[in-house]
């Protein structure tokens, strides 16, 4: 946000600001964007890009206990909601969009006001009254103010902003590439790991290094300052951001999941607008976040079902006591992971097999590699690869043997997954799909997730997490060599940037057989060499084999992978958020790593993973296996039409209308 | 470097790899940027300006054991070393650079080849025959090859390149800010504690975060892909990379320190070419790395006397056994810490009373912040401000008794350094002293170091780390205000940046009451809330007290640091490369923070450090007692005159040319 935005808000903050009177509400809190009894959903500082689709859900809360306690926690329902434009008079809600009034909603929750009260078993009770309008839209540009009066004469104003919409279109075609939980660290690390560097100097370097313009996004949620995958991609994709496992709507307090307030994506605009042809990417299982919130809309990122069938259908097919007129209309390209959400069983939605309803909706349905490369380019193309998430990168290409006994076949037939694509042959074939469905002039958008370099740091993996990054960069570096060969290049916006962090860091190298070597703890940190012990990287030197026998050439062009995955002196990195586990900065050579598991006791070191290391006790709560994300801004690099936007410091929320006024998706009636 | 610059070395890359054929050389070098037995210093990859004066170091090695060993120890002393321009014929260097020979030196050293061979004793011995050329420079633009023939026909090719000098100035004056291990994940939880968020949007920014131009830099040193703040700052002053500890000196393997080969730095540029007006601010002890490495010439940062001496004289007054004929000059500003240098006594140069050497080269010395608002405008101005490292921005503002009990007076009498200006009232003062020193057209160069950044996050103290840092940032907000009301904003190029990263980043929220109120160390970890639960930041909001009773105004305009240092809702960082500590995430009421002591079994947790914490476990050596630098890439924040250079990523040494380009400062002849 620049400082003529900040000027336009600095009048409503004193508003929010008094409603924050309790202090621990700034962590166990009520409800998200609720600091009052009374609120707004969009709430208050949210923008909007003109012409975009949203939701209105108002509540009015009654909190029976607690620091809070209201009215004996008997609900006022009456309540009234007026929207102004600018400096004009506030219009009750019907009258303002032209709509009927909606049927009062009453429903309860509840919540605890601090870890005290958790481990007391003292929850407060909140009752609560509530009103939604949907599917609306503000298309004058400029700020507006939503006014709810409530309990007499208590009032919260939200305050929006419609920006300004760019009225030429600058791209053809968006390719926007994430790689899930990417840190600037990572990108380092990898190049350290991938490209040779003599006296200082990288002989190569990665093709993010090479992008036109950088800059960095603010990744926080709307309620706390660390994000998951869902809401961080949902303020890629919507330009709001939301809660923790939140897909393209506003957490509000109702039971239903599926009922809380939506707001239309970059992909629904995108069809509904202009009719270009979608493509979605994913090493991921495909109904996983961040390929889910181009599509659906519920406050619970686990519907797996709900999401495939808001990529087939709609908003209004999962939830149909109300209307969402906009959707993906279907997808031209679905590539991914996550059979277990075709597979008729369990996990399809109602039970069937989904691969037919997609093939009933005209779908190409492909299930490996082969058929994916043998695919022809004019179908709508469903291709999911595994159960799960898809293979990593080393386990395709450096340590076959562990794909096998994976039973993970896309088909359910219970054999192995051996044929899988890897990111590069998805999104090349689908750049080649998407173009043959391409009108002329309405060109596509596609989504390419490199899901695994978030999964593999969960788990501490560096070196899988480090693979799928050096997978990104090659794919990117392929997708514009292949850009350019089919004339597209320079029509193309491509954005490259990660949806959240995790605080990893390469701090020095590791003597790997001196390490294992020793039998006390202590005495194995004397391996880690920090400064000048961290030596050069060992991972683009060929161990016991002469030079000439290095199997990367090295030079401007990629790919560039390291040489060698297991050399004897490793990186070593720490990781801020971590479970108890142990290290030994080798390669996990049996697959990905399993640093800690469930106990009686809680979480504890995996008995089984890196028998050799040394303990490094956990710094998060005895209920997390894995290691979680992390504040810092996370780096973005953009290449051709509108790419010059990208540059500099800005807020997750901005890259969506970045994206938008490329294509021009706003409309101002 | 980009794709041509890559090109251009892909053939002398061969050379390179051919010689790499002991892996364990990775780490355990024998000598840094030499992996034959025939050493050139400047090594092969090295970029000049045009002009910019270097030594020459040349060795020959014969190792008497180890897997390298050669000749039976005996050092053969015959040979020859030649430098060819483009595809000219290779000149003698004495022809070359129409210069007498030097004499013939010979010594040994001793290193270890690996852990296994440390712990056994077992070093290997090393006979070196050398010779030195000094103060050389090179004028055209373009390649050069420098080849030593030694042991018969043995070869060592270093490839050197004269960038392309611009020819026209940009800016008239520089004005550098280093934020000492300043890492983006530390730039973001700044912004998190000191600016307020209302659902999502920031109401305020960083001036960083404002800048017109991002990049991103590269740290790694030349033998070590961790850098030191020496070897680092050596890399953006003179545009070479060297060794941990090595301030502007390739790092030989004589025993003597003051005799390895150097390089010119920016300031002695500036110096030498343009003799405009030089200051030098840092809130570390003015003879540490990142000052010292503007005007110093030597393998150990830690030879305190040495550096101001080369302050106040050049590098032939350290080492007058040959010439050094650039120099600082005598600096018109150099304000910081560091007393000990200054006050007569075993850190003085020679043992004298040096503020009087420096009154005896016309410098007015001021001792407190009193004396230097007080100064005047028109003299070369010292200003040593305490013993040691200088207070803290949190010590200096919120906890003031902390900086009683010191006795770090800087006139050395025993006293407390009570009044202690901060980075910003140096800085400003600077700028005043240089614009005034300054003569027409000649414009100054100023690096001010937010030193403790680094010095805090070192001992795991995030909380004074993030205010060193959100001084930082307050100086330069009031640096561009002032430049600009004394009309020089428009000439001035403004670069912000670091020297290197620390693996830290915020992960979550600690509800530091319930973390102390806990007895057992799983328990405590239970207070670490993560995603939904990492809330919002508790520092932006008054405990206990009306928001209309906040100190700090939210709005564009800064400066902004947190309304409370210790809320109950704290954050949780981690350290990626720590020693065994603990952790409670609440501020350190009691100055700056102890993590860990030495022990009889090594490095262990300070027993009065945290002591309501959990505890971490260290992941680094026992002989470790802070957190150690990390690898990753750091910002790069210009504006001004020559500032869209910055943009894009970039090896650490380009900084050098970017601003010796904005500068002018190259000569083809």
């Amino acid at each position: 946000m620049r400082p003529s935005a900040s000027l336009r808000t600095s009048v409503i903050l004193v508003v929010a600001l008094a409603s924050a009177s309790h202090v621990s509400a700034q962590t166990f809190q009520r409800l998200g964007t609720c600091p009052t009894l009374g609120c707004v959903f969009p709430p208050d500082q949210t923008d909007f890009l003109a012409g975009q689709l949203f939701d209105i859900r108002l509540e009015v809360h009654a909190p029976v206990n607690g620091t809070e306690a209201f009215n004996g926690g008997v609900v006022n329902e009456q309540f009234s909601f007026c929207v102004q434009r600018g400096r004009e008079a506030c219009q009750d809600v019907t009258k303002f969009f032209k709509i009927k009034d909606s049927v009062l909603e009453k429903w309860n929750f509840t919540y605890y006001e601090d870890l005290f009260a958790k481990d007391a078993g003292t929850p407060v009770l909140v009752n609560v009254a509530s009103k939604a309008y949907r599917a609306l839209s503000l298309t004058k540009s400029g700020p507006y103010a939503a006014k709810l009066t409530y309990n007499g004469r208590s009032t919260t104003i939200a305050n929006w902003f419609v920006r300004e919409p760019a009225t030429r279109r600058k791209a053809k075609n968006v390719l926007l590439f994430i790689g899930d939980g990417m840190t600037q660290s990572m990108i380092t690390a990898a190049r350290l790991i991938a490209h040779k560097s003599v006296n200082g100097k990288y002989q190569s370097l990665m093709q993010m290094d090479q992008m036109d313009n950088l800059g960095h996004q603010m990744t926080h949620s709307v309620d706390s300052f660390i994000t998951d995958s869902a809401n961080s991609a949902t303020a890629l994709y919507t330009g709001k951001k939301s809660t923790v496992n939140a897909l393209n709507v506003y957490a509000d307090s109702s039971k239903n999941s599926l009922d809380d307030p939506k707001v239309e994506t970059i992909a629904e605009l995108f069809r509904r607008r202009i009719g270009g042809a979608l493509g979605i990417v994913s090493t991921a299982f495909i109904a996983d976040a961040t390929p889910a919130a181009l599509c659906a809309h519920t406050r619970d990122r686990g519907q797996y079902a709900a999401v495939v069938t808001e990529y087939l259908n709609n908003a209004t097919t999962v939830n149909a006591t109300f209307a969402w007129p906009t959707s993906c209309q279907g997808p031209d390209v679905i590539f991914g992971g996550g059979a277990e959400q075709f597979i008729a069983g369990p996990g399809s939605p109602g039970g069937v097999d989904y691969y037919k309803a997609f093939q009933a909706q005209g779908y190409n349905v492909v299930n490996s590699k082969t058929q994916l490369l043998a695919a022809g380019n004019k179908a709508k193309t469903l291709g999911i690869f595994s159960v799960s998430n898809m293979a990593k990168w080393i386990d395709r290409n450096v340590l076959k043997d562990n794909l096998k006994n994976q039973k993970n076949s896309p088909t359910g037939d219970g054999t192995d997954a051996v044929d899988q694509p890897g990111l590069k042959e998805m999104t090349l074939k689908a750049i080649d799909i998407l173009q043959s469905r391409s009108k002329k002039n309405q060109g596509w958008f596609m989504m390419s997730e490199a899901a695994s370099i978030d999964k593999m740091m969960h788990v501490l993996d560096y070196d899988r997490a480090l693979g799928e990054l050096l997978e990104l960069d090659d794919t990117i570096r392929e997708s514009i060599a292949h850009l350019k060969k089919i004339g597209e290049y320079e029509n193309t916006l491509i954005v490259v940037t990660a949806d959240h962090g995790h605080g990893f860091d390469v701090f020095g190298g590791a003597d790997t057989k001196y390490l294992a070597a020793q039998t006390d703890d202590r005495k194995k940190r004397a391996a880690i060499g920090v400064y000048t012990n961290s030596g050069l990287s060992g991972y683009t030197v060929a161990e016991g084999s002469l030079p000439n026998n290095n199997t990367i050439v090295y030079g401007a062009e990629g790919p560039n992978f390291p040489v060698q995955w297991n050399p004897r002196y490793a990186f070593a990195a720490g990781f801020g958020a971590n479970p108890d586990h142990r290290e030994t900065y080798a390669l996990n050579t049996n697959g990905p790593r399993v640093p800690a598991v469930n106990s009686a006791n809680g979480v504890v070191v995996n008995p089984t993973d890196n028998v050799d290391g040394f303990n490094v006790g956990g710094t998060i709560g005895v209920d997390e296996t894995q290691g979680v994300h992390s504040l810092q801004d996370v780096s973005v690099f953009a290449n051709g039409p509108g790419s010059e936007a990208f540059r500099g410091v800005y807020n997750s929320v901005d890259i969506f209308f970045k994206i938008a006024d490329a294509l021009a998706l706003g409309r101002t009636s």
